[in-house]
């Protein structure tokens, strides 16, 4: 079965976790919005009111028919098919469950730059930025990765992976976080880095997966910009 | 397996989510923190080293030896056995990602009166609370319910429940969410609520399931109040 990706084709924003997750199983896919008339093609879906399960907002996939949205019930879908779960329900749970704490993190990194909202421009919010950047990085930041870096710490199968002994998606988004939290926040997360030195390799660790290795390296790698959720404006950073 | 609830006890904030699928369920369950030394105990769970799947933050659950956080994870996991989901794997799959866009609208309410974090008072970032909550009412308000009102219009078994012909742990949700825009914004929502008929219906509908009518008027339904998500604060409604 073809796997169908709709999302905004200029940005990796929430639906990279979704291509980091396709491209390490390597299975094929199309990223609907990037090809000819995509972004015709993602608003209709989107729009069609003939879909059962509608999504709300980009990124979903459509797949045997089936509409899916919410990268975290995407994920949970697909990890099976994609071999990128542990083969236990209870592994399955956790792995989703640390997939809805990254998830959290991601709309509090995009709330730095829009406090107050995506209707009004990051220059027409920026005193607001400001304020709630510097809580982020001085508060929540260091609070998101020690919790990880813990989970890492206590995973009885060792600290290569957030859960049990292989690679799953959690692991890829995990990996994405990092490289995003890296490029808006270098300095902040200089600081902090130094304190979760699991977390860091295992960004490393998921960066030398061959596939994903391959992906980076590729044109289908978008790179970071200030229209994506981890946005280098060097005034909120440390 | 008894189950055990830990989350703050004085406001319904997250844990209602949970609570509201148990008392539905008519299952037996301690709320932890709202008995003796519960929150000790609540600390104690949140902070201890020796739980393998740490919980970032309350509300978690404890059963059969397992700790399981995260509202939408804890639904998930509890739903078959509290008989909270359809029969078939697909239906279950779009209830839980009916669950996580009610979670999105719940971040969204909370930055209404805390755009800045939570770092900072109410009292200390109100213009900025009047802000971001003139957009909540006039786009993003109106923009969920008539997605979840199209949801109901959409569902082949009737409008009568979100997913399939039967109550799930999505309605229940979707009910705490109603009554809890109600309170906070009574102005916006008699505005947005003439536009969303099949949603107000189904709001009634659920606060008519005799074990959520009974738990409503129990002294185990806590009031809204300002240390809460819904928040009456009518500045910051139309």
């Amino acid at each position: 079965m073809q796997i169908e990706l709709y999302y905004w084709p200029d940005i990796q924003g929430r639906g990279e976790f979704i291509r980091l997750a396709l491209e390490a199983a390597g299975v094929d896919y199309i990223d609907v919005a990037r090809g000819e008339d995509g972004m015709t093609q993602l608003l209709d879906t989107l729009q069609s009111t003939a879909i059962l399960h509608p999504p709300f907002a980009p990124p979903f996939i459509r797949t045997g028919g089936a509409v899916i949205a919410q990268v975290a019930t995407i994920l949970q879908a697909l990890g099976p098919r994609l071999q990128l779960v542990p083969p236990d329900e209870a592994g399955r749970l956790w792995v989703h469950q640390c997939q809805l704490t990254i998830a959290d993190l991601v709309v509090e990194v995009h709330d730095t730059h829009h406090p107050l909202g995506n209707g009004q421009y990051y220059e027409d919010q920026k005193p607001e930025a400001l304020r709630r950047s510097a809580e982020f990085r001085n508060e929540r930041l260091p609070k998101f990765l020690h919790y990880f870096e813990s989970i890492l710490e206590r995973n009885p199968d060792g600290d290569a992976f957030l859960v049990g002994a292989a690679l799953t998606y959690a692991d890829l988004s995990m990996f994405q976080m990092l490289a995003g939290l890296g490029h808006a926040f270098p300095k902040a997360m200089a600081r902090v880095g130094a304190e979760v030195p699991r977390l860091l390799a295992l960004q490393q660790r998921v960066a030398h997966v061959p596939n994903v290795a391959r992906y980076l390296q590729s044109e289908r790698r978008l790179d970071f910009n200030n229209d994506d959720i981890w946005r280098q404006y060097p005034e909120l950073d440390d």
